[in-house]
């Protein structure tokens, strides 16, 4: 039980397909190549500054390959390490290692990658009683990892799927013919453990929302005054017992800002769509052979 | 048969997947908030610049969904479209529409994010006989779709995977014992139908590797006077039947230099391991019921 | 889409495997006697009162099986329906009538059986603002089936999985040293959209849990005496903002007392471990050839 | 090769599969509470009479969740225990116990509840050389199991599926022609391997199968005078080498009286479509912690 | 509902295998070559005599590829053909045709290949009361299909799989210690439906075997002689109640022997192991544009 | 990592599925009468001279089915080996050696069958630097492993599959409208890594695609003179750069002159298609007890 096992059985179908994609017919480089009997040792190293996340899908995909591969972890997942990093070290035969090398480094630039770019945001609350938290614009195939990675860079997730949590959104109320008349809908309908998050576009839907009973409001591509606003009359009404959320293309530096104001929750969506890669690199040791 | 069949079948399981992430459980929030007979009128939109690609995937989301889901595509794959664009036109159950669009947006975005990266590398070729290809540093899982959006924004692809190309990399000659080793291994095990590619660090590595036969040569992080005396070597000895091409972090600013410089291909990893998603929307319209 | 489309897309995934299991290797009877040309009309017919639930399983078996099969409902998902009642109507080549038959049957009677059971426990609140609910004591593979199966029949859903909403159980509070501490670190880390619920042995318990913020408390295997006491502490403390839910083998001559109590949900295992199958039976028509 | 080995590949599908409902998003109460690297002992134990059946599901369960678990089992698979009897000891790390716990007693109370009932009938023969058997009524999905249980609790199995034997039943009938058109078609078509099993609805029908060399005779729905008139007829005519079996819904009453007339084989769908779930739960130790 | 859905629903997933190797990263021939819009006429020729097995494979197939295509079948399953006939016409998109020209064509190559050489067994029989049949011995994957093309060709089926029947081999009376031991244990374990079958490797064994009652005796490796004293002693002491089977690398012009000796089964492991593919080609014709 | 690892991951797929068609409801014969209890010793052996290839399918179908049953392989693949030849040991639980015998033997007969005839033809080359190389008519479902096979035949392989190398036929000329167009579309839109290989029917076609650069040009069904004269031709105006493949239902006998006549590559469909199965048994060991 290593630190994925939290996020489900879903890992190692994300593996094995990525495995499939690479090594449908084999490797034919290494096999033409490397003799079946060389061993070595290699490193994975960062290259540029990245918040750790995944490294145990690094042994997860070797382990899959071979389990002669013996790979040792060098860094916590959650960890911001510098360039130059070592983050794990490897050793087995050549060939396992060529076959497994890019699969693995695809995972874990990626997870590295939303991890990183996740902590920029969170530290960029400086502290604030407000949470990041990401959105479902995950990777598709890859949404077990992404919502991990998320939590290695300090942030928490929003809902798994659309049967975790019940979200109305713009057209939902256009379908249930308004806010009222679709949170009521959901509370009557939905499972009682779940609260019941609507999303509003205006001050005047804010109010109809809490006067329905809304557990959380989304405030959709709200201006910092509307913002101050909404919180003020979420407060008055019901105190802190209904949580606030900014949601929309909230950029880094807007963060602060948004938290100060006494905002519950940031969702950003980017911390998963559009999350660029950690460099890293796997290199065998000049001295590699494994006696 | 439509533009995504040329990927392979891999497209259906990549969208049964995205869809089992996301609905496993149903979708909670319609269920408990739209009529089942309801039916409604949707618009994907181009949100900022985008190049299309991947149109038929929100045919094949919403075919899985409910075939009673009209899609109708508004743009070709390969488009170069501006802000506010429509993308597709959509009238259905409105459960349906609710249920895939999450997915058929996650698998657009990423695909249109992919494209038009790539389309801004190739734009900078301004021209010149010099080919943009991706690399294996695709999204685990989304290779096919990677691939073909790299296509779409008007790049080439290198190979699939490890079984469909010989790629002799550094660590590969660490284990051979030299690059004209490899190559000759690699020459008499690999499939005839193969041309032999061969990663060098520096020009003495290309004059082996061309003195070996090598058909492709990868220069790996080297500086543009380093590249000018590749160009130089190669043609000399080989003429143009040898290609060339460079790898390792290419920047956008770079790619008009090295083309000039007589390369015959650049490769670039962020097209597929960073390329930021398309912002696209999808709303039901105002008078949105279908009678 | 048909009414199980609100289930996900597992439903295929269990038909299909439902079918591998009786089908894997034909249908030897049907294949060395029914001609493949015969057609037939066939009914399902209830055997006993039931209620209705899953009609759309029995047109995906044999969408399946064969498109060429017609498979006409006759009763609504929910209807309470007497014995004698023709269910569905089918007509089609015989060969596929009969090779779908059985899974379709065995997946029918279950569903109806857990519907029926679970509506003679809606019945038995006598219109009380008290839920029904299902637990994940569901048959292994078929819980989508069996949630809504419990829907038809009345009941509202718990969670769906263990990923899906918050509940301390007694073996997590002895894992947290407390019932408070439990809450405190669930409310920490849990997604905000989540209600946070805890399971409570003793009326100290429980003013513990609403001591800590619990969002809904599970009174476990409690006497109605204690019940009663833990109503009358909830409601002076929290008033109806908390909900209370009893758990542990409620019989179905003790829901109307509880819901009496004034307790807000009941939860029943049995409603999907223990529900007996429905009787149906799949008749050819006598003069069943089709013209 | 556990006991389950017998039953083939299909367990580790059920149990992959089971797994996949309940974990497919990790478990979000365990991640917010349970440090990881706590362990805990565990205990399952039978909360009333049971026939026990599947304790290897439970190891099979914990092992694809954590290899460190240990399940010790406490009791043999076909073994009568009463209540409070352990039925097998854990321990390891605290999360995987409470990731794994529910899907393996919903596993091991199916299994058990399927074998507890087998046993009353079988033990309602009284000696008496009949065979109680299953039928095809299983749960969906879980045949092997449900199957693997009825041998458990002393029953023996019917075929397996629709390809492992000839059973003519009445629809069959209907489009074969007659009862002995139907049984010669089989005999010509069918594998040598297989017997021939015909269904019958009255006398005459059973003298025509006879007739035609039917192996077996399944007498639909009879009364115990006509069954006593089958027999008599079947044993003049063929002696012991043809074997009768009796179906349709025989209560556990009748079973004795059934097997006196001189059945071969009483086959009952009860045993699988609507055997209630055994009760059996799993509980830390209160000093559970495994130093 | 076409001939092969007799087989059960595996051979979808044995199309959906074999195009998953041919073309999971598409055709990049006909995607760099063949325009999209670009439709062609095809046949598909027997270039040797053969019986026709499996037509319907070629619709299966290029209805995954693409729907647009039209297959239409020009002979039936177990038709004995000329070279040069055509066998299946097709039209619609060229990429299409071209996609899955070989995997259908290794399909149907195959199973043709197969029913030629049953056919050729089966003629030699001469009209005998005998049966030839196949064994498990079948291509990995393709069982169905094997057994399918096994009954196009004359043949009948031998169990279909290790559960499907009793089939006592040496090994097995080695671990029970003894032929009538083996026999005695399997009538009581087996369900009642399958009949049992013993291998023998001599004239004691067999005398052995029908005394404990076995319904089949397989011969195994028998000289003529001792095959028609087995025929002697069984029918002196059983009559035609017992089936004789001769196994083991039977040679074509032994089987007219065989039959005349008076044997009921003859397997032949040749039918499946060894048949050589049956020669066919598709070509798009002259003037193959479709308009 | 054994010597099929570097065919992918595929093997254990077509391991699973082979063992599922045979296993699926488990292995009543041993159920019925081979003690749980009992182990024993058994030995694979070749029955007719063959070449050696799959010895790790052995270990891996085992493995599968029991991890205590050992597998001591004693022959190395590639190897020539002779009748009698012991090809594995074999040590375990007895109901297990009994569950994979089929499934193993089935895929090592396979795999050495295609061996065996691949070495023939090899030998026949008798030392002429020329290749036998397989096509794409490998058994479906099987690729991975038939490919294998070849190469320890002595054999290279072809590509892969349609995404892993250019191959023009006749069909695709007809589309293109020539020779000449079909190279230059190819070489535009192709990997930069691929070699694009071309089927000419006639010297003058063969003329076009050497004008058209192609890297391979395969000859269909030409005779001796037609080869001879495609040779001078080739080298004459392009030395040895361009290779030379010869295609279309080659017989053994004509090997050695095709080498003789200076072609570089003899391509066999056979091999593949119609390679009889290699004879193989197991047997357990007249003492096979295993104390």
């Amino acid at each position: 039980m290593d630190d994925l096992s939290e996020t489900g059985p879903d890992v190692d179908v994300i593996i094995e397909r990525a495995l499939a994609e690479d090594l449908a017919s084999g490797d034919v480089t290494s096999r033409s190549i490397v003799p079946t009997t060389l061993t070595r040792r290699a490193r994975m190293v960062a290259k540029a500054p990245l918040v750790m996340a995944g490294g145990a899908i690094v042994e997860r995909v070797f382990a899959r390959i071979d389990p002669q591969i013996e790979v040792s972890r060098a860094v916590l997942d959650g960890a911001q390490v510098a360039p130059g990093a070592v983050l794990a070290r490897l050793r087995g035969p050549a060939r396992g290692l060529l076959a497994g090398e890019r699969t693995a480094l695809n995972l874990l630039q990626r997870m590295c990658g939303v991890a990183t770019l996740t902590r920029s945001f969170v530290d960029a609350l400086a502290g604030a009683p407000c949470r990041v938290v990401d959105t479902r614009k995950t990777m598709p195939g890859l949404r077990a990892l992404d919502r991990y990675a998320v939590r290695c860079g300090g942030g928490t997730n929003h809902r798994n799927d659309l049967g975790a949590a019940v979200l109305i959104k713009e057209n939902h109320v256009r379908c249930a013919g308004g806010v009222a008349a679709a949170i009521t809908a959901a509370r009557e309908h939905a499972p009682h453990t779940m609260k019941i998050e609507c999303e509003v576009q205006t001050l005047a839907e804010l109010e109809e929302a809490l006067g329905a009973g809304a557990d959380i409001v989304m405030l959709d591509n709200m201006s910092d005054d509307e913002v101050r606003a909404a919180v003020k009359m979420t407060r008055e009404t019901c105190g802190s017992r209904v949580l606030l959320e900014v949601s929309g293309g909230v950029e880094l530096a807007r963060v602060g800002r948004l938290a100060a104001l006494g905002i519950d929750v940031i969702s950003v969506g980017r911390l998963t769509h559009s999350a660029p890669a950690s460099d890293i690199s796997m290199l065998f040791e000049l001295d590699g052979a494994v006696v």
